[in-house]
């Protein structure tokens, strides 16, 4: 019997696929298409809308870059906002450091009840931390009429189309500032910089309008389509780039100096040298459109 | 009808597909099966026994990364020795440099023959200057009997497999570390720290064992099998992280910030603090075996 792979759409004529063991599980929510498979190379892997979100394997190398970066560039994070992430492993790095309180909003309740059965390692108990407030709803929505204000807060989202696509309006981006305290700031995940250069860049710019500083770092997450992939910081204060301290415990991807390393961008994207870490223009350049 | 893709064969389940618009050539020398494909997202691409070796889209991240690195590491390289490389990707950058002569040693010649006919751009006449001569040979007889010294040696070659195995010997380190001047270095591809970490590991063990000085890099191909790719400097006196000068005109991919960001390994390749440059202990990690 031919091997059973799962891949996402090939884009520009560029596909990567990865071997199934079996499917376990599929649903629809109101919101979404929602799979978990189990695969040859990565394990246990989360498909919202056929889009792969995170796997056993892998889920390190995309949460420790999503939450470790801005929590530790960020002199004093106590109160943490998570929009998304309903896996729970972003807000499993954030009970890492010594945060009073993170409340994560999320979408979709299904999501959250689906990966606490299948894919119990990315939470692993994270909701059930008394720090911890889950809120099912809408992030934009929780941020317009927030009267909490945050240190920090983290977008986990699927990628900009469809549900997600509110969270990356620059809309969305002025009422998480004006949710943060004045030295705070806001990461979110801004895909693939091969595959989505136009996102990224769009993203990029409109977090350009809002905040005062903004710069782009990369990590290589293998599961995801084209492995490198783009995160964006919109900071009012303090320089994103630059590690205020050592990480919390144990980690398998984040290094001190791999912190500063992942603002440091090939030529292709950032084409005349970084003076600021706003001045980090984007070039749709020639890979892969 | 079906679109027709080009992909090496899956590794631990992982597959990277890219579409075609044709196949160009293929011919067989006394070494090796060789292609020439055009792709939609990479233009033309070379295919060597089945597996991509570079391609007209994004030849520049993987030949800025190899001959840049070492020889801006390097303080004043004049004599280099490249092995491989038939492409003349390699020739045409490491000529950019204030160098004097550049041997260059490729095994086939029918290789050189098919690039500068189907693959002209990777050269770009780099075989007619004057500075630079090409011969047909073995790397390793040649470094063996060499009587020139070279400031810095560049191992272009294909994977560790085939042909290419004794350009990881520990014995070919040996006559290569004879065969350069006392701050010489040496910089070689050493494959996917993803997919193919035991050769990584193979080589990076082998050339701890002849040079003082040993680390390895990062950068992305995206043409490559899962796109993060690893290069691994032999150094006998300079740091080779330290980049001494600025690029030698414009670039696509190499930055100074870059140079050295690219030493910065992810936590699963440096479980250690790197305390120096030699002191890049490589794990068998959790991600694709």
């Amino acid at each position: 019997m031919a091997a059973d792979f799962f891949g996402e759409d090939a884009r520009n004529g560029f596909e990567q696929r990865i071997e199934l063991r079996s499917r376990l599980w599929a649903g629809r929510s109101k919101h979404q298409q929602i799979e978990v498979l189990d695969t040859v190379p990565f394990g246990r892997a989360l498909v919202l809308d056929g889009a792969l979100q995170t796997t056993e394997a892998d889920e390190y190398c995309y949460h420790e870059l999503l939450a470790h970066v801005p929590l530790l560039a960020h002199p004093a994070p106590r109160r943490v906002l998570v929009v998304g992430g309903g896996d729970g492993g972003t807000l499993r790095h954030v009970l890492q450091h010594a945060v009073e309180r993170v409340i994560q909003v999320e979408l979709d309740e299904l999501v959250v009840r689906v990966c606490q059965e299948w894919l119990p390692t990315l939470a692993q108990g994270a909701f059930h931390d008394p720090r911890a407030e889950l809120k099912i709803g809408d992030g934009l929505a929780y941020l317009r009429d927030a009267r909490e204000r945050f240190d920090v807060i983290l977008v986990d989202s699927t990628d900009p189309v469809g549900p997600a696509e509110a969270l990356i309006s620059e809309q969305f981006f002025r009422f998480a500032a004006a949710a943060l305290h004045p030295d705070g700031m806001l990461a979110i995940q801004t895909g693939s910089p091969l595959l989505m250069r136009r996102e990224l860049k769009t993203a990029f710019d409109r977090m350009d309008r809002v905040f005062p500083l903004v710069a782009t770092y990369l990590g290589c997450v293998p599961s995801y389509p084209g492995v490198l992939w783009s995160f964006t910081i919109g900071s009012l204060r303090h320089d994103p780039r630059v590690a205020r301290r050592s990480p919390p415990g144990e980690t398998r991807y984040y290094t001190p100096e791999l912190h500063r390393a992942a603002f440091a961008l090939p030529a292709y994207l950032a084409p005349r040298p970084a003076k600021a870490p706003h001045d980090v223009p984007l070039a749709v350049g020639p890979i892969l459109g």
